[in-house]
């Protein structure tokens, strides 16, 4: 079954990312308290500011929806259409004043991800992916490029610090894999896996608000994007390890070094 | 003796990036050829093209200073006035699509640097420093921050794997010692010393023309940098560890981290 977004939502989904980003510019490089969240995440107050304004337009526009947040939590998770939204992915990036965070906003449709948006305010680049239209960057179709071996490859990942215990082993064999390896890339590097300059990215201690609004984006541009396991990514499932691809191909080969040996890691 | 740099040597500093900038922008995400050096970094067309540019306007202008670049070597090394150049610090940025990297432009007076620039020229920003003057970014001052201690630090690194051998070990140590580590910031993180949003940036296996260009926006900015040994960084030392703090006080705790045990790592 294939469920075209409806451009209404294509719409709020503009104007969500318009809002926040007129928060965060504000915020961005100016002197910043930072907090130190339980996980030890970092929080700024421009993170909340940008949510709260996210949920109370969702709550004006579609007081029926469900909203997951980052920073202000769960309601109505159960709704038809959830929208998920991560405010700023990269806190750490955004704090440092680089410009590879972005505003991630999701819309689940009965659990499934049907329209992403990945904005950077800094830049001005937004890539939206939607079921049913092609992937676009500034309205521009975005296409992923052809990359037929893992060793041809362009790999990104925020940081080889995510990948921890049994994570470890398997994100060194793709590594030493490809040829050319990238950290501190946040939500960023899906853009450019959509945009044909990355090819592959593997992430790990992830939660749904950092990877569902990839998910119509890498998938509208020609890319393929699941949990380690090949599974799809949805709401509900509770993967919290990715993996974005430009070309099948080097997506499959990823898979299978991740797995090769999995179990004796687990 | 406290030489101040002639104004106009920064005006041709202005000159040479404006032209590199052009040759880089039109080569941004375009498709590209990455051709493999036999030290495994990677080259493309557009580094190539743009130290070509850079390096005949020096020869215009000034038929009697020496050049040394990346990509082209050393042409009267041991003139009074040497430009030292690279003209994409950062080209695995730069192939990724990422907006990190940068061309650095330095002048060195008797192999001291007197001025500097690092230009990023997708998103427009460029510091100068220059001996005798403060340091700007697009011509608004820039200054570090305070930061007393290393525990409350933001540390950049362009990737853990550039620490080989001995160096690994003290590089871990300032690591775990800091509150945040950012990875995949190749020139970016010395602007941002110089603006203050990061605190700290520690690197290995460099070379003149990746550092000397940060010399004069990092002390013109109010911070430190020199190499490992605390020494400063000139065209003939032979440095390839950098230090660059915008607080002397994390600059000293971190030397004395990177020294401690040191003489056992080697």
């Amino acid at each position: 079954m294939t469920v075209t977004c409806p451009q209404s939502f294509v719409e709020a989904a503009h104007r969500l990312a318009d809002a926040a980003g007129a928060i965060l510019r504000r915020h961005f490089r100016a002197p910043v308290a930072v907090k130190y969240k339980p996980d030890a995440t970092v929080v700024t107050a421009a993170d909340r500011a940008a949510e709260a304004e996210i949920r109370r337009l969702i709550a004006e526009a579609y007081p029926a929806h469900g909203v997951i947040g980052e920073e202000y939590g769960r309601d109505r998770p159960d709704a038809e259409h959830v929208w998920v939204v991560d405010p700023i992915d990269g806190t750490e990036a955004f704090v440092a004043g680089l410009p590879v965070f972005g505003t991630l906003i999701a819309l689940a449709h009965h659990g499934r991800p049907i329209l992403g948006v990945l904005d950077q305010p800094v830049s001005g680049e937004r890539w939206l992916g939607a079921v049913g239209r092609a992937t676009t960057l500034n309205d521009a179709p975005a296409r992923t490029r052809p990359c037929p071996a893992l060793a041809g490859a362009l790999l990104c990942a925020t940081t080889p610090h995510m990948f921890e215990g049994p994570d470890a082993a398997p994100f060194e064999r793709v590594r030493r894999a490809v040829r050319i390896v990238r950290y501190g890339t946040d939500c960023y590097a899906y853009g450019l896996v959509a945009s044909g300059t990355v090819d592959l990215v593997i992430e790990a201690d992830m939660a749904a608000y950092d990877f569902l609004a990839h998910v119509p984006i890498i998938e509208g541009a020609g890319g393929v994007i699941t949990d380690w396991e090949g599974r799809a990514l949805d709401l509900a499932g509770g993967a919290t390890r990715v993996v974005a691809a430009g070309d099948p191909a080097v997506h499959a080969q990823a898979l299978a070094l991740l797995a090769e040996a999995g179990a004796a890691g687990k």
